[in-house]
């Protein structure tokens, strides 16, 4: 079945005059490169969910960026409480720095941690405690046709233990929020990234125009 | 000369009975394994300051954590403003997952970025904006053999554009402090790491007892 989806969003079929032409559209140029798409990380279940991610596989992944939501910010409970460390999968990545658009088959995963104090040796300030959630976004024209931007969202959870698989969330509780994201004058991806509060990426961009 | 440096600290002499045996202290395992050091990512220069590493190196090392100390909740000006990503070598981080130990040649770095906003879809918070600055830390029982713990600590500023070279801060100045953290009940590494503050490190850690 992956099989099937790898391969269909590997290179569009053009018929000309009767030849059948594979055009590799260009955001799957390093995809074609390495033949691995972000989506050879994933396991999906038969009936469309993700099965949780190993953290020994995440936590080697391209660290983007740390957004803050601290529940003491945000009237006791944060909507996604507190760090959110973000990861890109490798491959897209390497697409990434090179056409500075996200491929097909991009996975970035956000994983949650609580605030563990407010007071270290460096300053006041909020300093990282346990690790209480997992979050995943990924980008795919085959599985997600129907979504906008082809961009799907899961949530394992935001206390341990995390759910083993999770199901897509529905347009309006992700997609939505993201979608709004595209036309904020800061997100220069214009996708449904919320890249300007990823410094890795923004810095990756810069460097597309040297 | 860093060729001697990594032979010197591979291994103990020990005479025993006029025979010479060497012995591997454990954290030098997976260093001997891949036949590489964390030492092997950096350059110094032949009076001793290490010349700045490139992003398109560390930014893929693995990620531990992201303290943050606000310039707003530090009198305006906090000594590492503002948020510290910390990465580690992949050498070194390898043997850590197997040991629970800092091996000889770790290396930590430490990208600091500015604040951008305070308020994003997800909520009030600290969201991160440009980068400002990068430090180093590098155990190195042959290099530093005088300095505590064989740790030394270098900065290239906090302010783009970051100096190409940097000599090793004196003691006071950083060692200091991460080594009154040590006897902290809370560091459970009992080494020069604030590891408190990494929950990646923690967890690995953790994983260790399984």
């Amino acid at each position: 079945m992956k099989k099937i989806a790898l391969s269909l969003t590997a290179g569009l079929a053009v018929a000309v005059g009767g030849i059948v032409l594979f055009q590799a559209p260009p955001q799957q140029a390093v995809a074609a490169e390495t033949g691995k798409s972000g989506l050879s990380f994933l396991k999906y279940t038969a009936d469309g969910k993700i099965v949780r991610p190993e953290p020994s596989m995440y936590r080697k992944w391209v660290y983007v960026g740390t957004p803050l939501t601290p529940n003491d910010m945000n009237d006791g409970e944060a909507s996604f409480p507190e760090f959110h460390a973000v990861y890109m999968d490798p491959v897209s990545f390497a697409a990434f720095e090179k056409t500075g658009e996200y491929p097909n088959g991009t996975v970035l995963i956000k994983e949650l941690s609580a605030v563990g104090t407010k007071k270290a040796s460096s300053g006041n300030g909020y300093f990282m405690g346990e690790f209480t959630g997992l979050e995943i976004t990924v980008k795919d024209s085959v599985r997600y046709k129907d979504e906008p931007g082809n961009w799907a969202y899961y949530s394992f959870g935001h206390k341990y233990p995390l759910k083993a698989e999770a199901a897509a969330n529905g347009v309006a509780s992700c997609n939505a929020c993201h979608d709004r994201n595209r036309s904020a004058k800061e997100n220069l991806s214009k996708d449904w990234v919320f890249e300007q509060y990823y410094p890795v990426l923004s810095a990756a961009r810069a460097n597309l125009k040297k």
